[in-house]
């Protein structure tokens, strides 16, 4: 029988790449999304296609209730989603309060009722300057608390934590993935933006590889 | 202008006084409380009427949605509610995954919002035995993650980790609380059960109190 691990999985490439990862590496995946209240919910769906296509199970959990209390960020809100470089301060607007601790706590939720011992976690160092809740030493001290949280220990596991996107990119070509498959836009239209920093990113890194984005772009 | 806190309120005894408690500090309180499919849901309404008579902010956030993920235990499932002591071994079916990592990510995401930096919880000695998240060790550890995890440090209050409930009871009584305002038993009727684990460890501590229980019981 194979080992159950659970997997963070928002639909974009980062943690699509996650995901193939953990199953060429032979586990048992149950992949898992949040919708909280994000204006990008095309990542849901695009989640749920990918999942359905792998064969795998995918929950999708509804946190938009949540939304009440976590207040402020631009992804979940009136307020505008910034254009420009993902490492600039205008960025910060996209920070939602505690976001990675809530949700990797769900997943070590979801992993200890699995009976499984592992949840992937596509955290990269792209992500290090604006969001401290994607630096090792934040997943270094989640580690710590997931190994006495239950009776059982919880192993959070980051494989990208110290590449940046333009890396797992190259990886994820080198597996064969189609990118075609993830949704990285955060303005939630019908088509990617190109503009703002979750874009501006992405086409840096197909950029970088030398290869065209197979997404289509406004 | 009073310092804002978060308090995590279930509508228990323990985290009643607490609430109390910090007020009494002189510290302006926002409540709060989770639905998550507890079938002792009472709790919520009796944790809103008290919010109301104390003239304070109480938010009840949804999370019904989490149970689909988070299995196996008896306040949440068909599973027969134990009775017996608290600190017998059946009471481990009361444990649900990863609960208080889940409840306090949510609680320091809105004291973030609140740009407030303390989350009161009301963790106590009683517990250690049964639940691994009310322990102080997981508390220290979820400090330090909780320390980094956003760009101002949030803080986990806990005057009780090393009381227990009997003399938590003795403080709420010498600040004059009325615990006709709380409830208690994990069995979700009209009238508290009397011998589920959460009953007997509360008349428990009335009792080492020599005083009675204003609760009615079946």
């Amino acid at each position: 029988m194979l080992e159950k691990v659970v997997v963070v999985y928002s639909g974009g490439m980062d943690s699509y790449t996650v995901l193939n990862l953990a199953i060429a590496q032979g586990y048992e995946v149950a992949a898992i999304s949040f919708d909280y209240g994000q204006r990008h919910k095309k990542e849901l769906t695009v989640a749920s296609n990918a999942s359905a296509g792998l064969g795998i199970v995918h929950k999708v959990i509804d946190l938009t209730a949540v939304n009440e209390i976590l207040s402020g960020s631009a992804l979940t809100s009136g307020i505008d989603v910034p254009e420009g470089h993902y490492e600039s301060e205008s960025m910060k607007l996209t920070v939602v309060p505690n976001r990675n601790m809530i949700l990797l706590s769900l997943a070590i939720g979801y992993a200890v009722s699995l009976d499984s011992r592992k949840v992937f976690y596509g955290a990269h160092a792209g992500d290090h300057a604006i969001y401290p809740d994607c630096r090792p030493e934040f997943v270094n001290k989640m580690n710590q608390v997931s190994a006495i949280a239950n009776y059982d220990e919880v192993e959070i596991v980051t494989p990208f934590i110290n590449l940046d996107k333009s890396d797992i990119l190259r990886q994820g070509l080198g597996m064969g993935l189609n990118y075609a498959k993830t949704w990285t836009c955060y303005k939630g239209k019908d088509l990617a933006c190109g503009r703002c920093g979750a874009c501006v990113e992405r086409l840096e890194a197909f950029t970088k590889n030398g290869v065209e984005d197979p997404l289509e772009y406004e």
